[in-house]
Parts: C-alpha cells; sequence; structure tokens
C-alpha cells in the first residue's frame, strides 16, 4: 500500500528500506534533502492517494507535536497519521484527540529493532481503534518480524508506545542484570575468563537471551571493555517507567535501581556522597579525600 | 565412560539417563533404593574401574559435605569427585584440600538446565584443575548441549560453583525485571492484553529470550495468574550472590532488589511497616490499621 | 497583624490557635460552619484591611485551586496570597503567575510540624519575592519555633514547597532506616529487648533524633508493634520527590526504596512475585502456592 | 573500680580518661609505649586485683583474637573480659567459649560516640550474662552519657555487638537520605540557600537529630562542600548488618542501598556501566565514550 514516512535518520530510512522491499509504495520526507523523496509535507501529502496513512518517525515532544500540527492541516478525514517515535504514552490522547476532531484517524506504535531491523524486522507495539489499526496490517505486516510474533494492537489509544516504554524499562533492568554479574565475576581472581563464562550461558541456561548474545559480541571486541568509560544515557522510557509506576503506586525497584546507576555513572564526582564524607568526618574525624582539581 | 552418580533427585536422575543414553556407564546410587542402582557408596565404588569418576549431585551443605567425606575414605589416589550440587563456592576449596591431600582430584560443576535438561542438556560452568577437567570432557560433552555453547571451564577450583551463582543472581533480576513490568502493565486501563504483548515480545525486541518464552507459556495457562500466590522462595544462591558483592565491594542494587523482594514476599505481614505506621500516627496522627486476627 | 485563614482543618484549626495567642488577628473560613468565623470568602476578605494577607490550608490540587482563583477574583492589587497546603511546587509558579497578573502577590510555604505544632512551633520553608516575604514577617515568627532555626526563606515561588517536600523524602528514608533496623532485631534471637535498645539510642548515640524518640512512644505503647498492620499510606511529598529526582537526574536509591516499600505493603497480594513464582515454576518445576480465596 | 584497657587509640584514649576524671583506676596499655601505662599485657595483668576486668579496644578480627587468646593464658577464673571494639557480633560467641571454658567471663560492648564521647559520654549496647553485666556497672554508669538513656543490657553475649551494628546500619540509611535530600536542593535553580534550609530544619521538623547538626556544621565549613571528593569508606558493620539480614531472610532496601553507594563512591570507573555502555552499542548503534587514560 502507500505510506508517507516523515523522518528517514537511523530507524526511519531503514524501515523506508524495509517496506520498499516487500512492494510498498513509500513517500519519505526527510529535512535533510540528500535523502528525503520530497521537499516538503505539503507534496509528501499530493503524493498519496486518499485515504491517506502518514507515519511520523521524528524525535519525541517539540518535533512529533509540530510535525502532527502540519499534518492536522494538511490531512483529509478519513486519512490516518501513526506515531511511531518514540512518545510519551500521554501525549498520545492528545494527539488522537486534536487529530480527531478533524475526523483525522490517530495509531500509536511502539517499535523496537534498532540497527537490527531492516534485516530482522521491527518489533510493533500497537494502540489505537481497531478501524484504523485493520487499515494499516499491510505495512505492520511487513514492518515486522518473520514468524508468529513482534507484533500486538496492545489496546487503546496510548497503549502502543505505554507498552514500548515498558519494554524499555525492562530492558533497564536486563541490562543492569548482566552488568552487575559480569562485573563481579570480573572482580574475583578464581574466575579466569569472564567472556567464555558469558559465551557457554549462550545454550542451556536459564538467562540466556539476545542481549546475552550482544554481551559475547560486545566482550570479543574487547575482552575486559577498556576502551569504555562506564557512561551511560538514559533516553526518556525508563524515566518514563518509574513516573508510571509511581502515578500507580507499583512498586519497581530492579527496574529504579537501573536508572538510578545510569544518572550516577555521568556524575564526575557525587554530590550525595560529599556530603556523606562530610558526615563521618563530623561525628567520627574519619579522613576525607579532597575533590580533584 | 564409567561414572558413578550420588544423588537421583529431578536433576541427578535426569543426568543419569541423558549420559547413559549417550552411551556412558552410569552407576548411580539413592538413598531411595527404588531408584538405586547399587545398594551403598561401597558397592559404587567397587563397580567402577580405577581411575574413577564419581559426581555427587545431593543438596549442598551438610549432605554434600558428608558424602565427600565418605568418598575421601573409599576413593584412591588418582581417582576424582566432582561436585556438580548447589554447594556455595566457599566449600570447594576446602573439599579440594581434603581430597587432595589424599591425592583425590576435585572438580566443582555449577550445572544449569532443570527440568528441560534431560532434552536440551545441561550448561555447565566447572572449575578446578586442567588435568582433572580433561580427563571428564567425555562427560560434560554429553551432558552439555549440542551447539558450541554450554560448557566452561571457568577456572580454578571453585569457579565453576561461583560462576554458576553469579547465573543465578542475573537470573534473579531478569526474572524481576519482566516481573515489574507484568505488574505495571497489568495495572493500567489503556493495554487490554498484557499476554499478547508479552507474546508479541518474542521477536524484533531487545528483551527477547528464554525467559520471556517462559512468561508466555505461563500467562497462556493463568491469563492473569490469578490462581498463584505471590509467594517466591529463594535458594541460596542469590543470597551467596550479594554476600560475594558485599566481600568484593561490588554493587549489586538490582539483583538485591529482586532478593529482597522475595524475602518480602513471604511475610504474612510486614514488621517494618507496622513501625512506619507507628511513627505516621506518631507524628501526624495518621490513622493506622488494625493487624488482622 | 491581621491574616485570612482559609482551612480550619487539624493543621489550620492549630494555626489559627498559635496565631491568636501570639496576638494575631485572624479571621478563619472553613467550609464546617462550626469552626468558621465568616460565613464565606468574601466575608473574610471584607473584615481584613488591605493590604491584605489570605493563607490558603486547604488539600492541595483542585481545593487549593479553587480557592486561589475566588481569592484571585476578591482580592487586589497589593494583597498577598499564602499557600500553606502541600501543594507539588510545580503548581506554585502557575498560582503565582495567575495572581501576579492581578498585582496580587504570591508566597509559598512548607509547613512542618503535624499534632505538635501548636505548643512547638511549625517550621516554615518559604518561597517568593522579598517583599512579599518581609511583610509577613511577623506571621512567620509567630508560627515558627522559639530559637534560631524553624524557618527559612529558601528562594524563589515554588522554592518553600520544594525544600518541605524534599524534608518529607528524607523523612521517608529515615523512617525506612529505623523500620529496617527494628524488623531485624525483633527477628534475631540474641538480642531479648529491641524496646530498650531503641531506648537506649536516644542518648550519645550517632542515630538520636525526634523520629527515634518518637518510636520509643510507640513501642511504649505497643512493645512489639502487634495491634498494627504493616500498612503505610504515602501522602504525595515522597511520588513528586522521586519526580523531581527523575526530572533532575539525581539518584535517590534510598528514598525510592522508601517510597516503593510503602507501595508493596498496600498489596494484598504482590502481583510481581506471582509472576516470580510462575518462572520458577515454568523452569525448575518449583512448586507454587495457591491464592488464597 | 579497677579496670585494665588495652587499646588507645582514638576511642581507647578518651574512655581512659573519662574513666578517670570518674574516679576510676584504669591502667592502659597500646603498642605504642609513649601512651602506655605498663609495657606488656602480663604487667596489665599483674597491677589489677582479682576478680579482673579487662576491656580490649582494639581493631576487630585478628588483633582481637590475638589479645583475647593472650588474655585468656594470662586470667583467672572469676575474671572477665570486655570486648569494646568493633567485633562482628558472630565472633563473641566464640570467644565467651574460649574464656568461659577457663572460668573467664566475657563480655561485649557495642560503644558508639566518636570524637565526642569524651565530653558527652559514650552510648553503650552490651550482651552477656547478667552476672557478669552487673559486676561492671561501675564502668558502664561512668562511661555513658548523663540523664536516663545511652545504656543498654541488650541480652546475651553477642547482642550488643548485633545491637550497635545495627545501629550503624540505621546510620548508614540516615546519613544517606540527608546527602540524597542535599543533592536534590542542590540542584534545582529555584532553592537559593540550601545551607539554610537545612539550618532552618533543626526545629520544629520531622527530620530533626544530631546527624542533621552535624550536616550543618559540615556546610558551615564548606557551603556546597567543594573542597570534598564524594567518596566513602564502609567500615564493616554496615556490610555485616547486611549479612545478617540475608541470614534471616529480612528485606533491607534503604540500608543496602546506602551501602552500595559507598561502594560505588571509591570506583574510579563503573564496570557494570561499561558494559551497559557496551550494550546499547551494540543494540542500538548509541555512541560510547572512551575510558579516561
Amino acid at each position: 500500500m502507500q505510506l508517507g514516512l516523515i523522518g528517514l535518520g537511523k530507524m526511519g530510512g531503514n524501515m523506508r528500506e524495509r517496506l520498499r522491499r516487500a512492494g510498498h509504495t513509500v513517500v519519505g520526507y526527510d529535512r535533510n534533502a540528500e535523502i528525503s523523496d520530497v521537499s516538503s509535507l505539503t507534496e509528501l501529502v499530493g503524493k498519496l492517494e486518499a485515504p491517506r496513512a502518514v507515519w511520523v518517525m521524528v524525535p519525541a515532544g517539540a518535533a512529533t507535536q509540530s510535525v502532527i500540527d502540519e499534518l492536522g492541516e494538511l490531512l483529509q478525514p478519513g486519512d490516518t497519521v501513526i506515531d511511531g517515535g518514540n512518545s510519551r504514552w500521554s501525549d498520545d490522547e492528545k494527539h488522537a484527540a486534536e487529530l480527531g476532531a478533524k475526523g483525522i484517524g490517530f495509531v500509536d506504535a511502539g517499535v523496537s529493532g534498532g540497527v537490527w531491523g531492516l534485516e530482522n524486522g521491527y518489533a510493533l507495539m500497537v494502540g489505537g481503534e481497531k478501524e484504523h489499526v485493520d487499515r494499516l496490517q499491510p505495512i505492520f505486516q511487513s514492518l515486522k518480524p518473520e514468524g508468529p510474533y513482534g507484533y500486538v494492537h496492545a489496546g487503546k489509544v496510548g497503549a502502543g508506545h505505554f507498552a514500548k516504554m515498558v519494554h524499555n524499562g525492562i530492558e533497564y533492568a536486563m541490562m543492569q542484570a548482566y552488568a552487575e554479574g559480569w562485573e563481579l565475576l570480573e572482580k574475583v581472581d578464581s574466575v579466569d575468563n569472564v567472556r567464555e563464562v558469558f559465551r557457554s550461558w549462550q545454550e542451556g541456561t536459564v538467562i540466556r537471551s539476545w542481549l546475552l548474545d550482544l554481551a559475547v559480541n560486545a566482550l570479543d571486541e574487547d575482552q575486559h571493555l577498556e576502551k569504555l568509560r562506564g557512561y551511560a544515557e538514559d533516553s526518556g522510557e525508563g524515566r518514563w517507567t518509574v513516573e508510571a509506576a509511581i502515578d500507580n503506586a507499583v512498586p519497581l525497584p530492579a527496574i529504579t535501581a537501573s536508572l538510578f546507576a545510569r544518572f550516577a555513572s555521568r556524575q564526575e564526582d557525587s554530590p550525595q556522597m560529599k556530603m556523606i564524607a562530610a558526615l563521618r568526618n563530623q561525628f567520627g574525624g574519619h579522613a576525607v579525600e579532597s575533590a580533584k582539581k
């Protein structure tokens, strides 16, 4: 089928390619004219036959809002917008209402797959009304991995991004699990070869997983990760997962610990541990270390 | 090759079967005469040709110590004992020294595989001196899964159980990760079908894993887990992982949170939260709830 | 000086009393006519001479918003509104802007003191512009405890509630600290009398505090807290503290753990631990417990 | 009464002084001859009349064991040894049994007070049999602070050190509570003067405490703690508290988080966060930072 696709970065560009390989007609737009198929959203909309489907794949927040506002002006009743970016689920209801007032459908799609998606397919978690979701099946079925898994209509508008957000929260804690285990194994003398321990775990164990495979890849490139700094960004979904948990009074100790470990990894020095050092000095006369210059 | 195997429970019994299918001669002993091949350890040792290999697969602690003591009396220099139970790594050095004084070799083997091991093979993490480990390769290669993974000689005596212990620590946090995500998804209204979300994650996502497959199996049996009580035992390795981390000053926030969540799950009422309730009442006059009778 | 005081509940009623004892003229309003001095906000405003000061002491959220909206209609340029309730700091800027557009000043005041405030005074953390804060000094000085402490002009609008919010976050973790220690002491056999241990800590230790004194009071009333259920509410500030930490990428492991412990205390059964139990059963055949009927 | 006192460091030296001011006869021994009253333990024992009381105040572990072994040779039935060092509670039973076999009594005493103890007194948590503890009352009453608090006979042998250990565990989490709150306040723009917020909390709040007073002292010396590195040692009791919790299946999330924060503060770079960075790079192509040279 025909699809407009806005945002042709690392994710969007590969999705265009995967859809074209599957026989779809994709009209892509990007601010970077070199990779764009059209020179404007107006041109993009003009090239699609009604009822149109336009997939938005731009950074969450202001950029997504701006594109959706513009599409609200350009599209017609019966058209559908899909937000496949990393939007916060709470933005989806607002976008659905804004577009819905003009008769335009809205579907939110959480997309997983990263740099491996072009070849392996993208896992899709979709939220929205059945009529809108059903019409987009040809697109979803081509983007998703082969086989029975990798696609779900998770629920109402927002459910797709919510499910993807929780996916990422789980991802944080799984990564933290392997990372903690790796650090402990590296620390003790009796274990000679931590990389080979990780490699062996890839079959027959309870903890075998794709992330474990990736960990082995990383250790094959740099056995003790000596070239890397222990510095980890977080991309929003981890924070939102904890916020959603707080809103719902759900305890998430492992996921939250994983998020906080990333926060701490980005601090040159820890303010809170300065206070601990200061207090120990006050009551016990314990030595302190001077801040580095 | 010939192997003596002591302990024919859920794990040991299936290991005997897997080894026999591979053509090995296994002489099994169990206190339960109905499943035992011999009536005593003396008989077991008598049926094996020197140099013997005897695999101990009994509960960690006193039971394992008792069997190893007895084998120390029965075996001869050149024989080898393998402890494949869930022993604490710190016991291994002691056992190796006790047996080594008599010229008997010692190898520790962490074994993963659970009820799936008979068909899929058992992941093995082995510690010990090269000469002892090498001699046992026919056994290890038959127990392990097919393919390139599932076996590692992790290091010195104790390294096998240490690696298995860390495996279980990682397992705790991975299970906790899925469990936290599942609870949050079940709590919100917008997501209709959490089971199908989990199912969809089995391909194309960052968090696909064998544990995820098992979670889907469990949800297929009982979609909202309504038949289960939220009560989880812990088996020792999680505790030892945290203790090893403390010994080595390694922070393990996610693994430890997972262990503590299990502790809390087994309390009918939380003593510490009684104190919180009491303090809130003291300073704020906040209402308290009475203990259940 | 003259003060209008809206909301005469547990906190507001005692504050009116403390201010009157100090010689101030307080015109109090409450929806409950039996304790109210006037029958309407209009009457309250009419009884105060310009420039007026009106202290709002009603539940955070909709109730506070409604009163501030109404005051915006009734007050005149030069008057000042103080929000002394448990409002979220992020509401303060909005309220200051709404009132400021009409020339009405706004000050936010975090108030601590609970049921002890009438006699001991209320600790005040105040945010707002210097001119507004300075004019209210007679009120602040009468509400605060005697002595050099218990009052701070913490910063701009919002800073008062932010400081009070962090105070409560710290409070959560301090309470959790004592609660954890108490549970551990109660669990071991060698310690005969945990209450007397707590009592002894009230002098000469690093952990002496007012909360410790309250814990001893509570244990004097119920030595093992047997009458209480381990069930603890949370009042918003703890959640907001964690959310503010997430916004600012500050790791708060102890405060967050304390909040999550309260969430868990309110669950009849733990959904996440059902999933842990289900997974253990899947891979290890471990027994599960049935949900209670 | 007469007391032998072994170990005249920061704690022991001041305790000798406090006891002498109270009129006791203290014979002190230290390896440092300049501060020692006698030249050997033999001489120390010879200067005391039977039944003797000898207080051991040396580092926990090997040093304490060595002194207790030597005292076991030098003392007579009816004498009593007090271990006032930071010994692990689990050592106490062993020491009591060793000395008890020779008719020598054993009492364990957890001592709090740090550099403030000489003037304010030392809080004492004591374990042992009533007959031994009672005989030492003149010493305990002189060491403890004035007033009704600061001393407890907590229970059997080991209970004193156990109570002191838990005291320190609580101390860790209380310090962490203030430290987390301080970092968050320092991070936000609206709060101008965090030091003054802390100062104001010293009266009328729920979180007033001696540790808070010390925090204000520290901030008066260095308002933003800029001279300090965020580096905190831990002294054993925090670790033992977590280990005791694990032995007893008691969840201690806040205390453990506090211990782990200290571990992390001492790492130049975080190995586990290297693994997180490596995994993010593997699946998402996310940029990594190079290790510092």
